[in-house]
């Protein structure tokens, strides 16, 4: 029973309320994700206004986490693995935040790309990326639910690959708009689309690295901006074709 | 005498050197974008390279912002508008380090438009852009030091100039690839760099929210996501012509 009442203490009530609000922000900004991307395939302008309206809710989630983060801190006043554990949901709220506006950036795009239609195939490939930018925020949610440290740093390393689609993507667009000035327009704002999702592939990693400082104390180095060297050889490969 | 010893006490020192830190964070953020812009200017490629290793310092120096201010929260348990401060300086510390990447970023395009020469005008555009961008953070900072709302609430407001401003490079840019298809990779690299600036200020913005709520205890609406109404238009425009 003395188990059962630790597990149920006010404290950790707290805690894990802190836990389910960013799990629920996490989810909602995967959900924007997957909508984005479904909005861009089938051209749905109604699904593309909700996904802006809807990053109020995200928005709103933040403010809510960040006071009760708050809140936590000055009437309990955690220490070491708990006190990392409120920092951790700061910064990780407001990773998720970002990754939020840069959907709703993408879902504005797509109700412009309706008036010019992207070339064929440039599509799909923003969907692949897209997938698998959702897939990793998944992943690292879960690497914070369970406090798996191990599974954290799965997540920085395929983040690499993230880069990889995206500088593959940026070669891509690039060939479209030389070949067809009429594409100029909307590979532009698939090229944005292309860097929203690269930029989310980027906070993601610093979930991930949150969920290693907040379980082992250490903060992983940082060596996410490694990703853009490809894609400037590949403009400048470009420029001399 | 009492009241000496109050204002040197461990914890108002405490407090005073985690602000120390996060303003040497930003004067650094404030030189990168300045000599980013420099670099750009002058075609200094070592200069630009110089940037370029110097966001570690930046990176560091956020490390140990967060860690003093984890240390401080555990020691010190601060309330009220104390743990409002470390609460903000939390925030701040990764604004400011985000800055630190897109100027960085901006270094490293800078360094391939060397190779790619951009069209005339569109370097000066940019540097105006940036030269705005690096006085709203001087102004935030100061803000943040002085804790003055108002201040930060103005910061705000002018950031909306260089929405706009982005906005009318936006259409500059587009203008260039479309006239001239040998200019698209270079104004792709401007359309970055300007799009780096742009959420710049989207980030400074945030500071300043910061500020307000460290000063008032109440956070400001978030509408910073106006801002992108007018390009999408412009891409529009630009897709009917």
């Amino acid at each position: 029973m003395i188990e059962k009442e630790h597990i149920h203490s006010a404290f950790d009530r707290d805690l894990h309320n802190l836990q389910s609000s960013v799990m629920r922000m996490g989810g909602l900004v995967e959900a924007s994700i997957i909508n984005t991307s479904r909005a861009l395939a089938d051209n749905d302008e109604e699904l593309a206004r909700k996904i802006v309206d809807d990053d109020q809710l995200i928005d709103g989630l933040e403010s809510e986490v960040n006071l009760a983060a708050l809140e936590l801190l000055a009437l309990r006043q955690p220490i070491a693995q708990d006190l990392r554990f409120v920092f951790a949901v700061l910064k990780i709220a407001t990773n998720l935040e970002r990754i939020g506006d840069y959907s709703k950036n993408m879902a504005k795009r797509t109700t412009v790309l309706l008036k010019t239609p992207p070339p064929n195939g440039a599509v799909a490939s923003i969907r692949r990326l897209s997938h698998s930018v959702q897939v990793l925020l998944k992943d690292s949610l879960d690497s914070f639910a369970e406090r798996d440290a191990e599974k954290a740093r799965e997540i920085i390393v395929r983040d690499r690959d993230i880069d990889l689609m995206y500088n593959s993507l940026f070669r891509e667009f690039l060939t479209y708009m030389m070949e067809d000035p009429r594409s100029i327009t909307p590979a532009m704002h698939l090229h944005f689309m292309a860097k929203n999702l690269e930029r989310a592939g980027d906070h993601i990693t610093s979930v991930s690295e949150q969920v290693i400082f907040q379980v082992t104390g250490e903060m992983p180095k940082d060596d996410r901006l490694v990703e853009d060297t490809t894609s400037y050889e590949a403009v400048s490969m470009g420029a001399v074709n």
